[in-house]
């Protein structure tokens, strides 16, 4: 592997927080991507955390997380969007899909509005429903799920 | 948003495809990012899949999956490797994780030998375990779990 490479990602759609709910808003080239989206009850949506895409954020390597106080933590162990990529991704419950207009209403998403998307993957079970999965102890007291209207800001 | 942008990522880390399993080969300036990552049961991991990273790659937008033929299905509704943007996703189990020598041991993987990682995130079962996952009608025989050692080749 070329340790120099550059691997270049272009927007396909942008997140909007509503009054109620979030809407992915896809760009009209990539609309056709969309097809059958809406037969699946969640999706992955990867974005681009563009606020961290700065040599400062891309250089942290650890952090002592709000939940873990006093513990070192390496980010690759966190879901923290600064990162050496600032790709953060959410899995998100769907709400309505409509291919034609490019919108993907979702509940919830942990990103501001204006965010970049890079890319959605409908949520398989049999790629990503981990049945014995485990955390470090001192995560012990969170939930075994992700909430039904999934994570927010 | 800026339509023109462009994002770009450097890869962290390398797959080694072993005997037996799977070796994640982190590069030493990242290596201070696997912190506490050996306390996790899963991992996903983020990939470059380089082979699609072509114009013609990236412009396929609606595909017929092996396992759904006759059905039209667009590339956001699948976790086909040929996408606008060739990033795919894996959640492996976790092996064994050695910071020093950069080594994350993991099961299985669903990517050839060489293929660049461009992050690692811990499976939090909060962000990512879906207790109520529904999935086309015709994928109904899926799995409802992903298998104990994960998705290979």
């Amino acid at each position: 592997m070329n340790e120099e490479a550059v691997f270049r990602m272009v927007p396909i759609g942008t997140i909007h927080r509503l009054d109620q709910g979030v809407r992915l808003e896809i760009l009209e080239p990539y609309r056709p991507a969309m097809q059958q989206l809406e037969h699946f009850s969640h999706v992955m949506v990867l974005w681009w955390a563009d606020r961290h895409d700065n040599e400062q954020s891309r250089s942290i390597l650890q952090t002592e997380p709000p939940y873990a106080q006093g513990r070192v933590t390496g980010v690759f162990a966190t879901r923290a969007e600064y990162r050496p990529n600032p790709i953060a991704m959410t899995t998100c419950k769907i709400r309505n899909v409509d291919q034609e207009q490019g919108y993907v209403d979702i509940a919830e998403i942990d990103a501001l509005d204006g965010t970049p998307i890079v890319d959605l993957k409908a949520y398989f079970p049999v790629c990503d429903r981990v049945r014995d999965a485990s955390i470090p102890e001192w995560l012990s007291d969170w939930p075994d799920w992700m909430p039904d209207e999934g994570l927010g800001l």
